[in-house]
């Protein structure tokens, strides 16, 4: 389990000091640079990651493909995961806060699907431990699937292709079509959109062409400045909790003070306006940003961080060298058909559109 | 060009002494209705057909198909052609109407988009020549994508990516990236989106035992009871128009007086509650059915046609038989690779989720 590292992101501050020196006129040493880098981030891994209490089979991920792209795991029949978690756009929507059941704006920026596995928690708060926790969520949300797990299982069931498929992604269970089994062939599919390959990851296993010198300057600053401090690991960052605004708080339009983050989670006082260091793989495509999704362009974002997480004035050049890093994150996408989902019978249950019924 | 045949849909009508005597107890001569069958239909070309004044090429295909799943065309950025044309699902959205921008529900029922290049005009009412034509229509339309051709335009041009895909696809024109060339790009697409090798078009190809015994004597019951008078030519309608209720008019549930379908296009009283009759293939996974998708069980849809357009009580088993037959025009569908879209810049306008501004 992991907490709340209010610790480690103090302790990134007095490494301000160094980051303002004229980096850009520096030589990059990539040996040095590449060792630094290692100790801090990992490539993204180039096979399907085995995920906890849930083995990855091509069954399951066929499975899960499909449940991703149907619609009808939501009341409406009209939203499926893939809505708000676009495959083909970075694996979000790109709106600020998604729009779900009757045309509702969901509270919090819907964040990508690609590499979450790689999480060590879900949800910009952290409340679900696993990708198969976090599949359960939308689907019951008033303001996203407005789903019942329920009706769920009852609109699988009633088509005997999805009822087959269960039963060869989960074998010698009975009755394999039970929500936690929807869930848990999600997150098996979601654990094959991982992203390897980026310049970033080239780099980092060993190719020092892979990134240009504009690139390496700004992994250099991204590490100098403090950033790494909070964005590390293999996706640079979804591996634990910081307060957003360490050092000084964002406007109200950036940090809608109604929203306490993980405080919701914990009941903790310390948890206010805490939330999970945002993973920053491909976060080029990811726009707007932050949980209230207020900030479109990279550039802001960054250099609010700055203000606000590290208490420094990130210069323009800073700034510019450290979305060209962010951009170098930016991986392979894996191949995914377009699925032939199984046709509804007479035992469907109907859409329901209407918010009221 | 094509013409409302009510003659056409009037001399079906006789047929129907045939249709009545006991076809079960029959033996289906295979040679004869295989003959009979290559009259009226042919199969679906294993090709990609060549489309009215666009040159389908691979790169308008894979242009075509990145704007096809892109949000991005609608105001919103929340609707693609893919929401209510979900190739996932038949080609269709399974719902009564379909659901648009700010949640509005459409006023008819979505086609599907699955062999649509084949049909000799597109919309319920045909008021579209051709697919490219028909692309603009739900782009624009309020309660669809609500979008406007210019801003769909800037959309695109903001980013390089595309506009590299629109020079590559239209090469040797100034300003590639035009509304027209959305359009032509989209139709290019669904050029591939037919579905070939259905038992059906098997049988009719000269393969006896492609069709089971049930299935034959649906075809069979289709053709001598007067279904393919207008259900004909390769995509079983989708051919030419008739009057909803040429013998006995629906009930307005069905039939909603509002709605008096090609005569908003022509002016002419002959046209009131006139319609394209649907193109049947794939029918079976396109629930609801009619236009105003107020029929979700196939065997009662193939019931009203009988009572509205044949004057004819079928049979239970005349229905059953009818419905197999249905079935059996399922066909083989592309595989269709998830595409990614170019990332938006600072230059894309903002999507627009208000339903007033």
């Amino acid at each position: 389990m992991f907490k709340t590292s209010m610790l480690a992101a103090a302790a990134a501050l007095p490494l301000l000091a160094v980051a303002t020196t004229g980096a850009q006129a520096q030589e990059i040493d990539d040996k040095a640079l590449m060792e630094q880098a290692n100790g801090l981030f990992e490539p993204i891994p180039r096979t399907i990651p085995a995920v906890r209490d849930n083995a990855v089979t091509g069954e399951k991920i066929d499975l899960g493909r499909m449940l991703f792209h149907d619609p009808r795991l939501s009341a409406s029949q009209v939203l499926s995961c893939n809505t708000c978690h676009n495959l083909a756009m970075g694996g979000d929507d790109n709106l600020e806060t998604s729009i779900g059941h009757g045309w509702q704006a969901g509270p919090r920026n819907s964040p990508t699907v690609y590499n979450a596995v790689l999480n060590a928690a879900q949800f910009w708060d952290g409340r679900a431990a696993d990708l198969k926790e976090q599949a359960k969520g939308p689907i019951q949300a008033g303001v996203e699937m407005n789903n019942k797990p329920n009706v769920v299982v009852e609109t699988l069931k009633s088509m005997p292709e999805y009822v087959a498929h269960f039963e060869r992604a989960f074998p010698n269970i009975d009755d394999p079509v039970t929500f936690d089994n929807v869930a848990r062939a999600i997150e098996a599919f979601e654990a094959t959109l991982i992203t390897p390959a980026s310049p970033f990851d080239q780099y980092i296993e060993g190719n020092p062409n892979a990134l240009t010198e504009q690139e390496k300057r700004g992994l250099q600053t991204f590490i100098d400045t403090g950033c790494a401090s909070c964005h590390a690991g293999v996706n640079l960052g979804g591996q634990d909790y910081y307060p957003f605004g360490v050092v000084e708080k964002p406007g109200a339009d950036v940090l809608p003070p109604d929203d306490k983050g993980r405080f919701a989670v914990t009941q903790t006082a310390t948890d206010e306006y805490v939330f999970r260091a945002v993973p920053l793989r491909n976060v080029a495509l990811t726009a707007p940003y932050f949980h209230s999704g207020q900030v479109w362009d990279l550039r802001q974002a960054v250099a609010i961080m700055g203000v606000s997480q590290l208490g420094a004035e990130l210069t323009d050049a800073q700034v510019d060298d450290i979305v060209a890093f962010l951009e170098a994150t930016t991986g392979e996408f894996p191949e995914v058909e377009v699925p032939q989902l199984p046709d509804r019978t007479a035992e469907t249950p109907f859409p329901v559109t209407m918010t009221a019924e």
